[in-house]
C-alpha cells in the first residue's frame, strides 16, 4: 500500500501536517497548535470533510491532498451497495466543505477522473489511492520548482528582509510550503535577513502556525500585530511581501487569506514587491476575475472570543470574510511550478495556463 | 470638593471611565472589558502612575485627565515634609507613566503651572484640585465642539457608514469621545448607517472597548477583523474612516494607535476620507514632523497571548510598537475644538494652533 511521499530533495520539508497510511489518513489538527500537538486519525471521507470544514487541516494545496485522500478511504471503506454511488456522494461531500480554494475542486476532479476509468471496487481502491499519492508528491515537487523560480526572478544580491501572511508552509501544503517555501529557499541560500509574519487574525495562523514552523527550523522570525505591516514597510525594513493564494483567476486577481489585499495596496504604496506563490492547481482560467470568486464568510465567533474567551460584548455584529482579492495590477509576480507571470494579466495568465 | 463634571449638553456622553470624588479618583479597569466592569480606587499619583503605565486608563485625553488628578491626588496627600518636593516628584512619576500621547505631559503642564503659583499646600489642595476638574470638563466640551466642527465638514446628505480604529469614545476621554464623539453626532442627527469597528490587536481597543461603548449606547456597530478594512473599503461601504490622535506635530503628521497609517494609505487608494480627531491639547507645536515623536514599543507578550492564552511559540521574537505615524499628506482633515484644518501642512497647523 501507497504510503506518504518522502521528498527526493537535498532540502527540508518541515513539518508536514498530512500523513497517508494506506487505510487511513492522520492530519495535524492545525486548531491546537502550537500548545498541543495533537494528530487525528480519519478512516473514511466524512471525517475528511467535516475535518476541512472545522479546519483541522487549511491551507489551499494541504486542503486538495486531504480530499484526494478522502476520496481514496471512501473506496477503501465502499462496498455493501453501489460502490460507485457511495464514492461519489463522497465526493459531493469533500466538495462542499469550503468554498473558495479551488485546489479541492481540482483534486477531486481528479480523483473523479480516476474513479470513472475504474470497472470494479478493486481496481479503485489502488488506483484512487495511487491517484492521491501522486497528488501529494506532485505538490510537494512544485513547491520545490516554485522556490527555484521565485529566487531566480528576485535575484537579491544579499540577505533581504520579508513579509509574509498567514501560513503557507509545510503546514500548508504537501511539505515545504509556497511562499514559505520561497522564504525556506532564501534562508538556504543564506539570503534571507528575517522574516516578518503578520499574525494574521482572525484564526492567527501566523502566530500559531508559522511563527511555530519557522522558529522549529532554525528561520529568523519576528511576529507582528496585522495594524503594524505598513509601519515595517515605512521603515524600510523589507523587500519582498511573499503570499500564497486560494485561487487565481484568467486576469492574474488572486483569493487569499483576508489582509492580503491590504497588503498589496501597502506594499504599491512602499514600493515593495508582491509576489504570489501557489502551485498551478490554484490557478482557475474559467474564471475571468476575482469578482467571480465565491468568498466564504466564517462565523462572527471567530472575531468575537478566542478559545472560549470573550473578546466583545455578546452578540455583536461581525464581518469575518475568510479571503480578500487582490487585483492582478497589485501584483508583481505571480510564480507557479510552470513558471513565473509578470505583472500578471489575462495575456501573461494565457501564455502559461492555456 | 469639586467632583466629576456633569455634562451641559442635552446630548448622552456614554460610559465615562474616570470618577473623582475630591479626595480620591476611580478608574474603570480597561483591561478587564467587555467581560468585567470593575472600578479602581486611587488615593496617590503613584497609583495612578502605575494605573495609566498598565493601562487600566487608555486613550491620550484620558490619560490626560487621570495624570491631572493625579497631581491633586499628590497634593492632598503631601505634607510631612516638603510638600513642593513631593508634588514635583509625583509629576515626573506621572510624565514617565507613558512616552507617545502628548495630551499627559500637556495636562502636567498645566497642572505644573498653577503649582508654581500656590504659597501654601492648602492653596495647592484647592487650586490643583480644581485645575483638574476644568481640564476634564475642558476636554468634554471639547469633544462636543469638535464633533460638531466634523458633522459640518463632512455634511453628509444621507446617512453614511464610517470605519474607525482603537476606542476614541467616552471610555478614552473625558466623556462622548473624540473620532466616536463625531460617530455619536452623526447617529444623533441620524446621519449614520453603520460603524465598522477594527478589532485593534493586539490590545482590542475595537472589541474589547469601542464595541462595547457603542452596543451600550445603541449605535449600529460591525467588528472586523484589522486586515478586512481593506476588503470594506473595497465595496464601497464607507465614506469616511474617523480616528483619534495621540500627537500631531506642527507640519500635520498623527501619531496614532498601530494600524492607523495603514488605514490611511488604504482610504486614499480607495479615495475615502481620512478624518483626525483630537482636542488642542493633542497638538505638539515643537515638533516639526512625524519622525521626532518617540514610539512607544510595549511588551511581546501582548502579541503572544491573549489573557495568559499562549498563542505563538514561547519565546517567538515580536515587533510590537503601539503607535505609528500618518504623515499629512494622507490626512483630509484634522478636527480640534478650535476648528478643522483641511488638508493638514504646516501653513494650516500654524494658521490655526500659532
Amino acid at each position: 500500500m501507497a504510503e506518504t511521499p518522502k521528498p527526493s530533495s537535498e532540502h527540508g520539508v518541515g513539518t508536514v501536517a498530512i500523513r497517508w497510511h494506506g487505510n487511513s489518513l492522520e492530519l495535524l489538527d492545525q486548531r491546537l497548535l502550537p500548545g498541543e500537538e495533537h494528530w487525528i486519525t480519519l478512516e473514511g471521507a466524512v471525517g475528511v470533510a467535516q475535518s476541512i470544514r472545522d479546519m483541522v487541516v487549511r491551507g489551499a494545496p494541504a486542503i486538495g491532498i486531504s480530499a484526494a485522500y478522502g476520496v481514496a478511504l471512501a473506496a477503501r471503506h465502499a462496498g455493501g451497495g453501489d460502490w460507485k454511488a457511495e464514492i461519489k456522494q463522497s465526493i459531493r461531500e469533500l466538495a462542499a466543505s469550503r468554498p473558495t480554494a479551488v485546489n479541492l475542486f481540482w483534486a477531486l476532479q481528479r480523483m473523479e477522473q480516476v474513479f470513472h476509468e475504474c470497472h470494479s471496487l478493486d481496481e479503485a481502491v489502488k488506483r484512487l489511492a495511487k491517484e492521491a499519492v501522486t497528488i501529494h508528491q506532485e505538490d510537494l515537487a512544485a513547491n520545490f520548482a516554485m522556490a527555484d523560480h521565485a529566487v531566480e526572478f528576485m535575484a537579491p544580491d544579499k540577505p533581504i528582509s520579508v513579509l509574509t501572511h498567514c501560513n503557507t508552509g509545510a503546514l500548508a501544503t504537501g511539505g515545504y510550503g509556497t511562499a514559505l517555501g520561497v522564504i525556506r529557499r532564501l534562508n538556504e541560500k543564506k539570503l534571507l535577513k528575517e522574516v516578518f509574519a503578520d499574525e494574521t487574525r482572525p484564526w492567527l495562523q501566523g502566530s500559531r502556525l508559522t511563527a511555530w514552523e519557522l522558529t522549529r527550523d532554525g528561520i529568523p522570525v519576528t511576529l507582528n500585530a496585522d495594524g503594524a505591516a505598513a509601519a515595517i514597510m515605512a521603515r524600510g525594513d523589507v523587500r519582498w511581501v511573499i503570499v500564497g493564494a486560494d485561487r487565481i483567476t484568467a486576469n492574474g486577481d488572486v483569493a487569499n487569506k483576508i489582509g492580503t489585499y491590504s497588503l498589496a495596496v501597502l506594499a504599491r504604496h512602499h514600493k515593495v514587491g508582491f509576489m504570489v506563490v501557489a502551485p498551478s492547481s490554484t490557478v482557475d482560467m474559467s474564471l475571468a476575475s476575482g469578482a467571480d470568486i465565491p468568498i466564504e464568510e466564517r462565523d462572527g465567533l471567530e472575531v468575537r472570543e478566542i478559545r472560549g474567551i470573550r473578546l466583545a460584548p455578546e452578540g455583536v455584529k461581525v464581518f469575518n470574510p475568510v479571503f480578500d482579492v487582490t487585483p492582478a495590477s497589485l501584483i508583481d509576480a505571480i510564480v507557479t511550478e510552470k513558471g513565473v507571470v509578470h505583472n500578471p494579466n489575462i495575456t501573461g495568465m494565457r501564455a502559461l495556463f492555456g
